[in-house]
């Protein structure tokens, strides 16, 4: 198999966690897609992806699996054993919610606000900006850390009782947030922690130490 | 169970035909939240869905689970037979890329435009509205009606060769184009066709005849 990715990018990084997580890096090829140059919104990836986004999945022969959550459900399935996305309906419908709502209340508010209301990839690459829009969404964002440290004074990992993608995805949204300078408040005491201990992982080291 | 919905809101259709194809509506209690008087950003409401939207299922010890995809992934696998979300680690992948795709690319921006650049849910319940990004995401429903056409010229349904969630999406998201009178181009035939196939489905016809 094979992955479209920009190897520090906040999104890919969140299928790289998790694959590091199964044990499955060694099955899958990396290609560089350059953000920086555009060449996601270019014609050739697009036949890939539709929505011009990284990372995408190639799988064996020859289709395409975008969108971090459904990578995430495929690789996690693979070996039979979805210890990130969930065993029963429970855990499936308590993870999918819960990593849907760090994607709408951090990670996504977080890549809006990067790519309208701060320099983003630059001026060859975002054609169009909405400056109030992406500010909005980084106020979205902080709200979202504030509400997501409530969480973590309840309970260890983001799903519940268990490290899960619900877990990966707020990684990748603080890893976004760290990239354009959005620090977490210094109130989210139990938010801080988690990360920290989030950090210990090896899956998450691992992708932190990466360099640009 | 319990689901606090708006009857004939287009996210709540999805959960509702969610049901009615897995033969599930007699075991589930319906709750109305008022979407024209804002009870879904009260603070009562708010401790059930952080993000303020409908639908939401209430299981039968107390616990929330938001968010349509979290919610059909719930049902879906409650009977062991997950006839939407997919049986296969590649059906579900490709169920969820796809899902994601129409929420991003027809049903989220229809969304957006309705709350922004239309009147929306009146002006007490919109607060802010960003008419300029609103009129983007209108461009960007067309758009994405037209990548589904293509779709739905080489394949039966929007994941494949099975009926399953994705198309459970895409017809929300026409449902909610219908209500903000964005039609269809014409020239989408493929998708047009399609939603005819739809509405003879009991599950989607139920919803077509609900009266708001
Ligand atoms: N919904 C997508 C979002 C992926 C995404 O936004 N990736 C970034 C790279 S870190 C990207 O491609 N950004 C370019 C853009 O949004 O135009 C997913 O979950 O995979
Ligand atoms: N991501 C949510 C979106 C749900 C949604 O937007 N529901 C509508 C009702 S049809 C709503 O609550 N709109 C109010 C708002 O967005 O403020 C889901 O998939 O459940």
């Amino acid at each position: 198999m094979k992955i479209y990715d920009w190897p520090t990018g906040p999104y890919p990084a969140r299928v790289r966690i998790a694959l590091t997580e199964k044990g499955m890096e060694s099955r899958i090829a990396f290609e560089k897609v350059d953000l920086w140059k555009g060449e996601h919104k270019m014609a050739g990836f697009l036949k890939k992806n539709y929505s011009g986004t990284l990372p995408v999945l190639e799988l064996d022969d020859g289709a395409f699996i975008a969108e971090c959550t459904a990578i995430t459900e495929y690789l996690d399935n693979l070996d039979g054993n979805p210890i990130l996305t969930g065993n029963t309906p429970r855990e499936k419908g308590e993870i999918h919610m819960m990593s849907k709502r760090v994607e709408l209340e951090v990670m996504d508010a977080v890549s809006v606000y990067f790519h309208h209301a701060t320099p983003g990839l630059g001026p060859d690459v975002e054609l169009y900006q909405n400056n109030e829009w992406g500010l909005r969404q980084r106020d979205k964002a902080l709200r979202g850390m504030r509400y997501f440290d409530s969480v973590l004074q309840e309970r260890p990992f983001v799903a519940g009782e268990k490290f899960s993608m619900a877990d990966i995805t707020l990684v990748g949204g603080l890893i976004f947030a760290t990239l354009v300078k959005l620090a977490v408040p210094e109130e989210c005491t139990a938010l801080l922690a988690w990360y920290e201990r989030m950090k210990e992982r090896p899956s998450v080291a691992k992708q932190l130490a990466l360099k640009a």
